[in-house]
């Protein structure tokens, strides 16, 4: 038996939907050479990540081991598989191999970072192989809610991975290539040692649907609409926008695109090549020329994102264009867990323009891009892997996920972020588990989620904030009286005086009977004010605020 | 034609889901006698009130107006129909009237704010009637999720108001009384001149499911579990609670309430005589000493409230119970949009647990508490108004309310809160618009939506907070250099160095090179440092964060 060894560890995407970001190595344990598939973001909240710009995963594992990462390869160009790209790239400084379209991103993502967008380099499509240290690897056409995304056939002395990468099975998606079966059965044919495959959707019971049903329901929609139409989806699924600008066309109507990622996407696409046939556009300047029931526009935003265009139309006007009684809004889009409350906001707002909203409650108007349980067991059945590891899913999808394979008889288990495992053998073994975690990205700067920034500032969120300001003179006796300033704070409580008033004076009690081994002491004297400051408030306004004191010292 | 006019002013819940408040008035213009019909509470979340406890309907109209009120109805003990009465009900102070199950809980609100419950009036239901001023008033038994939901018939001597309520059309609901068309359409024989109607679920094309759906398929789940049953749903639904815990008793298996409104429920449920058969529960700690295959657990948290049962169960052990690998959680309810991520984080908690977790998406476990489109319209043909106004929604439920009504040749509106529509005539018609907004109660203290407290705690989560201390002697020259703190603010930026730092100097070689216009002058010198600190900031971290300067003088 050799000593050397195959792993898989997964350092983001796994126990999340989002941030996706897959290790796979081979050689001797503890010096394997290293690829990397994917570097996605995920998207902060206020809840848990208030004023955080992007999350992706922490890297400090990778980083360590630069020295033996051979390349990164990115499956599509969605943003939780290449949105940290640009964050993390010095770091790692190896070939980035992507298809053509999502190369043109992944560019962008670099140059959007200021680096140079050289390191990306455009794949060809699978027979043709990339070599990277003893691994090679392969992207097999395969269908999503993107073009060119694809799964990667990884060749390695312990046998060959099928990594899924995010998919469904659409034999006709409009734009990008069909999902092939044969293709897939093929690779199966040849021995497939694991199939690490996505998990999103593993609770959806019905077959998943085709990108082809929704163009007819979408053109009738479309086709009846009296007034302007708008129409939102992810700028990133090319085929849904064209069959969306095709239907305005097709209704005589002039289409706008809205947004900098619409735009950006339908370009990245024209300039690659995947698409050739997109209805003529026109600026939001000729659209303001032409009556509204010719004007098609297609926005972005529709996660209800405040800034995107979606909400701006909702709000009011935007690039001159604006929505009117009688209008028609259409969410070709699901909203994703967490971002109902947006999404309805702006329902409302267009509701109070006398707009009507049509979203995908009906299932004519939006499909999933992810495999569904049916399709998913399709997936096993064509590939028949000695090993089955779910991954892209919270605990959840990939625990039912390995319960859907144990169920058929495949090898499996739930292996979360940090779990290294041991592929050699005939089933999956942990090797080790490795520390992992999330990174914010929070304005310029790129903290650890552990850090202790986020926490402050949802303790100040729930608490409000107060400060205190006291000065002491060379012999530790307090100069005039302390400051309160408070933020996030009710100004008046029970008493029905200032906070700010009632807590000064309490400071000012202690801080005259306080004694010199308090007031010499600045740990002593800041914990004993911030304990009045609690208690005070919680008297008054029934609540114990966060406190900063501030003791200067006239030395 | 009389100069008395009869009024409409939702001062709550006309405009979105949750706290509940409607004015009907009758009397000459501005001095009608009022009437309130509930006075309910809705749910704080992250991103628009951090921190607040609790949100109602801003009250000021009303108060201002006390002494024309005659009397609050409530119509059901949803929290978003009485949950505010404890807090409000100083400042109106007239008689409370409600049935006996609704009373109960009323009361509870009122002694939970230290006040006396003497003002709480048991009524009896239709056709037994209250007189409060011109207003004769009946409460009409209506099928809900809750036990003692009541329509009402509020007769004014310019015609029949009838006022739903929450409502669904249930023959069957188990326990409370059933929906009887032919009362409504009786009401209506008698000629009602406003249906004042929930809106809820006019987005639900479907027929209503009657919650005696369940009881069949909730037993077989509960029947073939292996290891402990918890189940969740809203303590309230009283009906739903007996049966999960009939469930229980029929597997075998002893019964615990957990959480605190969950018993709450059931005891008012049987103090008032709505509920006699409920099971024999047990207490937590009896549970330990039983084999977990013959317990089961019906607990509050179904939204996934951090501090509820089920996400205590969901983190570790609870009460000495703690739940195990093929242990069973079902969710006998429905995530209301705003908490999906709170429900997902525990189902991942469980599913780490090994614990099989099932949801309502089957439709076999759930059923709505509210009228679906088709029973809207049952509704509206039994009770044959002269006007349809649509109540308690979203805007776009009331608008799609109003729509769905004049599309069957009915006279509607959408009316928001704050809309005082004069009903004596033919149609409704707005008298005056009245300014309405939201009340905070945020620890013990109530404050305005408007006071600016909860926009700085969203500005401090979002941005961070630093602090800015600078002592000016007496001569307005600086006393030693300039300090600063930081709250939620990254340590290090761009530069390398500690940030305080960076900021630190940056102040101070302003404060070195400031003339004594700005250093003399305090306004000028707060805007001077915080624009720096500002800048500095993003130029350092990317970020422009919350300040607050503090400048001590020592004179």
């Amino acid at each position: 038996m050799s000593s050397e060894r195959l792993i898989y560890l997964p350092l983001g995407g796994a126990g999340e939907i989002g941030m996706n970001a897959y290790v796979y190595g081979y050689g001797k344990p503890g010096k394997e050479r290293l690829i990397l598939v994917d570097l996605g973001v995920a998207f902060p909240d206020m809840d848990t990540t208030p004023g955080v710009d992007l999350i992706f995963a922490d890297m400090t594992w990778l980083k360590e081991r630069a020295d033996r990462l051979d390349a990164v390869f990115i499956t599509h160009a969605h943003e939780d598989h290449v949105g940290a790209l640009g964050l993390l790239y010095s770091a790692l400084n190896v070939p980035v191999h992507a298809r053509a379209f999502t190369a043109n991103i992944a560019r962008r993502k670099l140059e959007d970072k200021g680096q140079v967008a050289d390191a990306v380099v455009t794949a060809s499509p699978w027979p043709e192989t990339v070599q990277a240290g003893p691994f090679k690897v392969g992207f097999v056409p395969i269908s999503h809610s993107i073009p060119e995304s694809s799964a990667l056939v990884i060749d390695t002395p312990a046998g060959r991975i099928l990594h899924s990468g995010d998919f469904k099975i659409d034999t006709d998606p409009g734009v990008g290539e069909a999902f092939d079966a044969d293709l897939f059965a093929d690779l199966g044919e040849t021995g497939v040692k694991a199939l690490i495959c996505d998990s999103t959707n593993v609770f959806s019971r019905a077959p998943g649907r085709s990108e082809a049903e929704l163009p007819g329901e979408i053109t009738r929609l479309v086709g009846e609409a009296k007034g302007m139409v708008v129409a939102t989806t992810f700028a990133s699924n090319v085929a849904r926008v064209r069959t969306l600008a095709r239907a305005g066309e097709r209704a005589g109507r002039s289409v706008v695109l809205l947004g900098r990622a619409m735009r950006r996407m339908i370009e990245a696409s024209e300039a690659t090549g995947v698409l050739s046939d997109f209805p003529k556009v026109i600026s939001p300047e000729e659209a303001q020329d032409i009556p509204r029931n010719n004007v098609m526009l297609i926005v972005t935003g529709s996660q209800g994102e405040r800034r995107a265009a979606s909400a701006q139309l909702a709000r009011g006007k935007y690039r001159g264009l604006e929505m009117k009684e009688g209008d028609l809004f259409l969410f070709s889009s699901k909203t994703i867990p967490g971002n109902e409350k947006g999404v309805i906001r702006i329902m409302n707002q267009l509701s109070e323009k006398g707009v009507d909203v049509v979203d995908d409650s009906s299932g004519l108007y939006h499909v999933s891009g992810h495999a569904n349980r049916p399709d998913l067991e399709q997936m096993h059945e064509l590939v028949k892997p000695e090993m089955l590891i779910p991954m892209h899913g919270e605990h959840r999808h990939l625990r039912e996920h390995a319960r859907l394979g144990e169920s058929k008889g495949l090898t499996s288990a739930v292996v979360v972020n940090g779990m290294m495992m041991d592929l050699t053998a005939d089933g999956p073994v942990v090797a080790e588990y490795i520390d992992t975690g999330r990174t914010y990205l929070d304005g310029s700067v790129q903290i650890g989620a552990m850090d202790g920034v986020v926490r402050d500032r949802i303790r100040m969120a729930l608490n409000g904030h107060v400060l205190v300001t006291v000065i002491l003179d060379e012999s530790d006796e307090p100069l005039g009286e302390p400051w309160c300033d408070i933020k996030g704070v009710p100004e008046t409580g029970s008493s029905k005086a200032a906070v700010v008033e009632i807590l000064e004076e309490d400071l000012n009690q202690f801080l005259l009977r306080a004694g010199s081994k308090t007031l010499s002491d600045d740990d002593k004297l800041e914990e004993a004010l911030r304990r009045i400051v609690r208690q005070s408030a919680q008297n008054e306004i029934g609540r114990k605020p966060e406190v900063t004191v501030v003791i200067s010292r006239m030395r």
